[in-house]
């Protein structure tokens, strides 16, 4: 069992012990999910690029946290749906590994609908 | 190495292959984040609870590739702030453990600041 | 001058008397206006739509700020980018009415590119 | 009666021709809602905030819409709500101003709660 399986499990009995399944439908999970993301945002959002990569250790630890909130999310959200997450990620970057050959998109940020 | 060190890996073999780290400052990795999340949450936006939980095929293997998109971000974005992603929601899960007690919250959705 | 001109207008002067138009590029803008769309969603996440239909008077004061800091956002971000809201407004219902004629799409939230 | 106003009774009209009422829950037009703002930041997020300043045409008039469509939903929104939009900015600008006054805030991208 890997460690996302045993995320998921333990995500499962957390929220059955709090009786939270009945909220957890996949269309509020995907609400939850972005709330958490946009809290990474908001750290994010007035400092230039450079900035962001050199954060203090205090929003460091709060970004960790948010990091922390949206994987939490996103597995559980698999979890309803019945979908791996690992096994999703492998065929995702099959797929952009067609979608963007390194000999092509090489240094642009171009979305494959515009080459 | 757990699988979420694997991906970290293969993702930045990817992104250098491609001549992408430029572009992968944090912030920038947020705001790509939160477009897949959103990618995610349109996919619900007029279903009721109900319908989300059990989507066509079709749209099931939509929603397995954003949640994919998501993953990955996600990882980039631990990776280039040098957190670690699972230690994060091991921290954070004990901080929920702490502030929603299951005898406390059981069957209710208010957040912590509310009780 | 209509009442988004004026808005438009304060909120220059706003940002000015604080020198904070060094903060307000689009990409910036993009950000914290995505981030207060989120606060939005928060509070709608664990409700069902039903709720979220009959908010308490408290619930409604918070989400009446959210709105208005998204108003402000957004007049902020088309002034910056020179866009005229009430025009670009205007001329995306024409497309809608093109793409969603009434008769065809009546009683369905399928998007256009479904029909 | 003012443009917003004009606009929601515009876009009141749009609804109930097509039988649209039914999933414009408050709820749902927060996720509709987040999603086109999730466009406007997919424009920008591999943009430095320079090149966010300085659209191409085509980019500019794709920005455009997304920007209409973040007014459409607020407006829809906050009609189901009961809430008047210029009102809460009215209201929501008063309170900026004794949040951040510009003799304490000149120059600086910090939160209130940081100050």
């Amino acid at each position: 069992m890997n460690e996302l399986d045993l995320l998921k499990q333990r995500l499962r009995d957390f929220a059955s012990q709090r009786d939270w399944e009945q909220f957890h439908s996949p269309k509020n999970l995907s609400m939850a999910l972005i709330a958490e993301a946009a809290e990474l945002v908001e750290h994010f959002q007035w400092l230039t690029e450079e900035q962001s990569s050199r954060l203090t250790s205090d929003k460091l630890s709060e970004v960790e946290q948010e990091i922390a909130d949206i994987q939490i999310y996103l597995v559980r959200m698999a979890d309803k749906l019945g979908i791996d997450v690992l096994e999703a990620v492998g065929k995702k970057i099959a797929i952009n590994e067609k979608k963007y050959p390194a000999d092509k998109v090489r240094g642009s940020s171009k979305k494959y609908t515009e080459y």
